[in-house]
């Protein structure tokens, strides 16, 4: 497969398409027509041809897809055909909810430490996941190769803890501080700005036709 | 001013900005030029002089942009010159951690109740909020004039409550459930899917060039 000739656009839209066929693997649906898709998708069934032929010869005339083979694929695509380990950075409620979260174990996601500077959340157990001190932080990184951090911190704490955790080995960030991390071009930050989505909610309320 | 002329890439930014213009203010910034906007949010000088310029004559030669006009324009753009209270529906940690999420008051929104199916978390209090049995949210809506309501429920639960929501006068969803919310059109959705992130992390970490 050519990964680059898939389009940004297309790109966008593959975590949807993920999260529809797993619900299709859950429900034991083998195969779906890129019509029926489209009922429960609201997106027209070309649009789903046509984005879906980024990913070869899934689709058959007569047949449909074949709801695995199509969510591996896409699955792989997006990097979780493999075991992704996290730590979770604040153990406040927004980190636990986060350590709590199932969805993210069926996407290959696995939180594997909570770290807070708050010793009284110390030995708190989530999810089987004990909260640790922060001063463990670097030394766990270390020892268990962790790439990717999620962020439940104040702002004023963000932007330091961040640097910090760069210089320990983490990669990619899943940062929900309301801060604009400035870290080196290579490192990956996806946003989640709370305070911002609810804006666009306010705007798009006050607005709409 | 006419916001029909202002088009939906400046809208998207507008958060940003009034998030920044925010922390202007708190520093006790008056003024600034695009020049100092520009160093502190990364986007060039003449992006922000674009974007802003659609907002009439705030900017001035050799003075720059007085902060707190600009910062209140953009609010009243956004929908933010007014108090928007609103329920959140789930009183888990996601729900709870919303509640203590004090950055949304700055921007006039405030929870005015928090409710929940389970009897156990009945009666606690979530930053002077106290959780309520899910039986008494149609009476609050229609009693307190409720047009906003967050959903943090498990996606089983949330396309039903969501209708019943619809129905009893919510007209907004700040939606945290991951799945799609089947409601009429002039119902506003704005979806924040965790899962759904995660996996464009995902996605980024694994094709970073």
């Amino acid at each position: 497969m050519l990964e680059k000739e898939i389009s940004p656009a297309v790109i966008k839209r593959l975590p949807r398409y993920y999260r529809y066929l797993g619900e299709l693997l859950e429900n034991h649906v083998d195969r779906i027509s890129s019509q029926g898709l489209s009922e429960r998708m609201q997106v027209t069934a070309s649009q789903i041809r046509q984005d879906l032929n980024n990913f070869g010869g899934f689709g058959q005339q007569g047949y449909g897809y074949n709801v695995e083979n199509l969510y591996k694929e896409i699955g792989k695509i997006l990097g979780l055909d493999q075991v992704n380990p996290f730590i979770i950075i604040g153990a406040g409620n927004l980190g636990q909810a986060l350590a709590n979260y199932q969805d993210f174990e069926k996407s290959g996601f696995q939180v594997v430490g909570i770290f807070d500077v708050n010793p009284r959340l110390v030995g708190l157990t989530v999810r089987g996941v004990e909260v640790r001190i922060i001063d463990e932080l670097e030394d766990f990184i270390k020892e268990h190769n962790i790439k990717i951090a999620a962020l439940t911190l104040p702002k004023m704490m963000a932007p330091q803890m961040a640097q910090d955790l760069v210089s320990w080995g983490i990669e990619a960030f899943w940062n929900f501080a309301p801060v604009d991390l400035q870290l080196p071009k290579e490192v990956v930050v996806e946003n989640m700005h709370l305070a911002e989505s609810l804006m666009t909610l306010s705007y798009n309320r006050t607005h709409k036709v």
